[in-house]
């Protein structure tokens, strides 16, 4: 072989473009639409908006519906499956959006350029942009045409600026020219879709077509058919599950390719906090896989283009001397520099790979998780036996779990990133580029030159199989049982030394699977890191368990699917008085009920009818009932013991509900 | 402040001792017993004792023992709870420190000083040393004075040439001049414990005081002792489990260093193999720490005291200065190495202390978990549905487990050491030393220049905690609920971008907390690295989980109990016959006994009346039963099934024993 010419192959002329070398200067623009007037704009408009929207809501209080301010205070009903989801996933999109250039920029707040206190403006500005972006979601909770149009002219205003502000301005001196640009991407897509959806709503309500009942949770069909879809489900599953015997191998394969598949079913919804989390999870993973890419690729492109004959006196320095020729030196250390951005851009490609796939692999789990939970598997789910019900450690994580998703996806990005350069880092230079170039094989030569090792390690673990397979077990009438102790004990004892060199192999995989898997799995709440018995100590899953319950606890389809029935029963009888629309106003009128005397003899018949057989099917029921405290202060005792049965009852109940 | 007088006393005066910089120089010690000889000799001597052992086992075989030549085959019987484990458990410790030679000496094999082809010496070695310390074992085999007598012999001679080995040459020239010595004195420990065992049981055996039964395992008293015991248990703790209530904090933390802890029961013992495993363990423990010690803190000391005053030049050349006095700066070198010197011996103690209490963990968790195979607990120890049953995989990681305990024990340590080392330094030099001395607080500095970010963070955090507690559960009936959910959802949106950066902090804690549980658990192979439900990726508790199948499934206590019931009966039928002594042949006497026709009537309706008990209360055995199997085939192909729920059905078995 010509040793000449595979040199200028096995190093390709990546040669350095000099025009590049020169950083561009980004002249300071200010954008025609100045953000801190802008800001002081919008920010009066919001105001002004809500004294509207309060007025609005007061007059609307007193009229048919019964929201009004209250309504107006809680735009999004963080529990409830069925309304349309699009409005709150924007609005926390681009807040998502706001705190990232808060973090990342200079400037957090548009009003002040003082950047000595960052860290006071940024405190500020964490408070400032959920009240701004506020009233983009309270115009659609009215349920109003005034509110629409609000609605529409906020987010256009929104929309209609940020966009003239980055056709002004497409390049920032901020960490690369045009990473501002791409970074509001995301906000941009969101309130395209909210000036999008305000007129939807709008041209919905003025045609009428509108369904006022839809955007109701509890008189939605969606609890009922959830129930019945479960109930034929359960069929099916049965008939199935009798016909199944063990999975083969391909069989396996497929179903856990399949598992991390997320595919929609009619007959579930996610909850609202559930699919904002997907959302500002994607969300979180563009803007750090932008600030990634944008931070670290100029900088190494600069210094590849920087590169010149002097780096051979510089590593000459260090007595590095990778050739004769300066040019070829330049060459080397060029197409070396170029691998490390490869390995680099490689490594946080495969970092946003993993995480979607987490990510779809999460959703998949949430469900199975929801669905478990609904029907009572608490033992499946928590590995333990649990009362799920409100608490105050329960409602905190609640309250922080979507945004506590965002931060782990982040974190989980970093540290996914920089192991996986590190791995490729080792694996193109003392692997691939050795293979490729035939030169530098110190890995495969250590490797090679310990091959009695391995053969004896190869021939050990051999022996170990195939002794076990063929002499030391037998088969009898189907049953395995141990043969030839003796032997089997000799050669325990002379393989003790062996084993022990194997064993360390088995540590070094060991240690490599559990770092990769935790590495891996970083992004995730909804799995522990850590060994099954003490789960409860991974913060992240300690957190999703708790979202868990109080999601099951407070939206739990079969309960509302009853609710909403008792309540149209309701309905029914005073027809005059307008239906309750969600769970809490249902519980209290349920509660009231009672005194209204009005009920016929026979709907009284049904009613404790309904009960007795509810009773029946549900004892630990009885223990909650008002006369039943009265009479003994005991059930008050024992009460969360009740109320953990109760829970567990609920698989009961749907049961008996089949009957 | 004098700010002189600090200066002398923060940097105390280490000066080095000139007289220890030059290093002593250990001549080349050639011990009067020479190795190589003293090899050849003992080899010798050892085939010698084999063969007499042989022929003895041959004369024994004709006269009333059975065991013969195939017990002297299998000196060591891994599945036995009963036998005296001391033998076996100090043959494998020599081993262990003779592996350990093998590995750190550059001459492995007594044979050779050819150090080129050190790697084949090693494989030779490997399967050397076992065999030159097989009679050892096999001379306490056939229970026969003689046998003792060489046994005797054999260990006066390897202990005492060791010894005179270790007193002639107390000093060598590896790694450290004492590491040879220390080394060694684990193997002296088991040499000199079999030395004494052997005349021990040669006493016994000249008075006729040893009990010959008890050393037989079916006959043994204990597994009859461990059902009586088992049974007298469940009642009392039957009568516990009602009266305890939730247990408090102090309560809980007890019971959590109580499970570290571990207190002999009389009611158990340990498989041979594990108690092998735990003296293992501490073995590689010991020489590892040793090595570790040896190793660095020589080079280190070595490394303190050859500091001069060049080290100032030295420093300058980085561009550092710790000082303008060049005694000052050696001072402030010289204690700054004293303090990493002080690291890595505590980072060694640490992991030594962690790595013992882990053992004792484990030996908890060992006995726990074989106590709740036996009752059939399957669930609760592997976490899903195993058939326990002898099986290819399942008999090679038995073969291999107590090995692969001390490959685990030692990498677990490197790496302990390794990371305590780290965090230690990053302690002391960050932290200590900064507060120690009142200067460099660079991380206090930064941490308090952030306060008001600390600030949000704890109110942001305090204010959920305090409003989930006190506005948003409601206590009604016993029994909590949401309240104000209209305020719970506008906080929930308004603390979205806070709970982010709390998010942040969440992970870092997650990230610390899943590595330093991961790095302290590494040489503990009882449990998973792994997330519950991928647990068995993890190699070491895979091996573990297999282990306990054919421990649980070989000398299940239960069953053991009732062979050697059966095999009494079947002894008190025909005296003539000698009793078999291990659970193979008493199967295999079962199987034989059908030919047996001389079974009185009243003793057949007897076993016809068991047979029919057992069955009624096992139905799953019925399909295993010989002429069963021949009406159907079908049980052949459900054989697996019967077979997993066979062993389901043993804690039935027990439950119904007590009736």
């Amino acid at each position: 072989m010509d040793k000449d010419a595979p040199l200028d192959y096995e190093y390709p002329d990546l040669d350095p473009l000099p025009d590049k070398i020169e950083s561009e200067t980004i002249p300071p623009c200010d954008p025609t639409a100045d953000d801190m007037l802008y800001h002081i704009c919008i920010t009066a408009i919001s105001l002004v908006v809500m004294l509207i929207l309060a007025i609005l809501a007061r007059r609307t209080k007193a009229g048919n519906r019964q929201k009004g301010l209250p309504g107006l205070l809680s735009p999004v009903n963080f529990l409830d499956h069925t309304q349309h989801k699009g409005l709150a996933v924007a609005v926390f999109g681009v807040l998502l959006c706001k705190l990232w250039g808060l973090l990342i920029s200079p400037n957090p707040l548009p009003f002040t350029t003082d950047t000595n206190n960052k860290q006071n403006w940024v405190i500020l500005g964490v408070f400032y942009y959920p009240a701004l972006y506020y009233p983009l979601l309270a115009c659609g909770t009215l349920h109003n045409k005034v509110g629409y149009v609000l609605g529409s002219l906020l987010s256009w205003t929104h929309f209609g600026v940020l966009v003239w502000q980055k056709i002004d301005c497409p390049k920032t001196a901020l960490i690369h020219k045009y990473y501002s640009l791409f970074s509001s991407l995301p906000q941009i897509a969101c309130l395209a879709f909210l000036s999008f959806q305000y007129p939807l709503y709008l041209f919905k309500g003025l045609k009428g077509t509108e369904k006022t009942n839809a955007t109701e949770d509890l008189s939605s069909s969606y609890y009922r058919d959830y129930v019945k879809k479960m109930l034929n489900e359960k069929k099916s599953s049965k008939i199935g599950a009798s016909s199944t015997d063990k999975p083969k191998l391909p069989q396996k394969i497929v179903d856990a390719v399949k598992s991390y598949v997320y595919t929609p079913e009619d007959a579930f919804r996610f909850p609202l906090k559930l699919a904002i989390s997907a959302v500002v999870s994607i969300i979180t993973l563009f803007q750090m896989g932008l600030l990634l890419i944008s931070a670290v690729v100029p900088t190494l492109q600069t210094a590849r283009y920087g590169v010149d004959e002097d780096i051979a006196n510089v590593l000459a320095g260090f007595r590095i001397m990778l050739s004769p020729d300066r040019r070829e030196v330049v060459r080397i250390v060029v197409y070396y520099m170029w691998c490390v951005e490869v390995c680099y851009i490689s490594a946080m490609t495969l970092s946003c790979l993993v995480n979607l796939a987490m990510l779809m692999r999460s959703m998949v789990l949430h469900r199975s998780n929801l669905k478990g939970l609904y029907r009572g598997d608490i033992h499946n789910v928590y590995n333990c036996q649990r009362s799920i019900r409100a608490s105050r450690p329960a409602l905190v994580c609640w309250m922080g779990y979507t945004s506590f998703t965002a931060a782990h996806v982040c974190f989980g990005m970093i540290i996914q990133t920089l192991v996986f350069f590190l791995c490729l880092l080792v694996a193109v230079f003392l692997i691939i580029m050795p293979i490729l170039h035939g030169q530098n094989l110190i890995l495969f030569q250590i490797l090679l030159s310990m091959w009695p090792f391995w053969l004896m390690i190869l021939l050990a673990v051999l022996i170990q199989h195939v002794t076990a397979r063929f002499c030391f077990i037998k088969k009898t009438a189907g049953t395995r049982d141990l043969d030839n102790r003796g032997n089997l004990f000799l050669l325990t004892y002379l393989m003790f030394p062996v084993n022990v060199l194997i064993g360390v192999l088995l540590a070094v995989w060991r240690l490599i699977i559990s770092a990769l898997f935790n590495i891996i799995h970083m992004g995730r709440m909804d799995i522990s890191l850590l060994n099954r018995n003490v789960e409860a100590f991974d913060p992240a899953y300690r957190c999703y368990a708790h979202y868990l319950k109080i999601e099951v606890s407070q939206s739990h389809p079969v309960m509302k699917a009853f609710c909403g029935m008792l309540l149209q029963s309701v309905g029914q009888g005073n027809k005059a008085a307008q239906g309750p629309r969600d769970a809490e106003e249902g519980i209290q009128l349920v509660q009231q009920e009672k005194k209204v005397h009005k009920v016929s003899t026979a709907k009284r018949a049904r009613r404790h009818w309904q009960l007795l057989y509810t009773l029946v099917n549900n004892p630990s029921l009885v223990g909650t009932r008002k006369h039943f405290q009265r009479q003994t202060t005991e059930s008050f005792l024992n009460g969360s013991l009740n109320r953990s049965a109760n829970q567990g009852s609920k698989k009961e109940a749907e049961a008996s509900a089949s009957n």
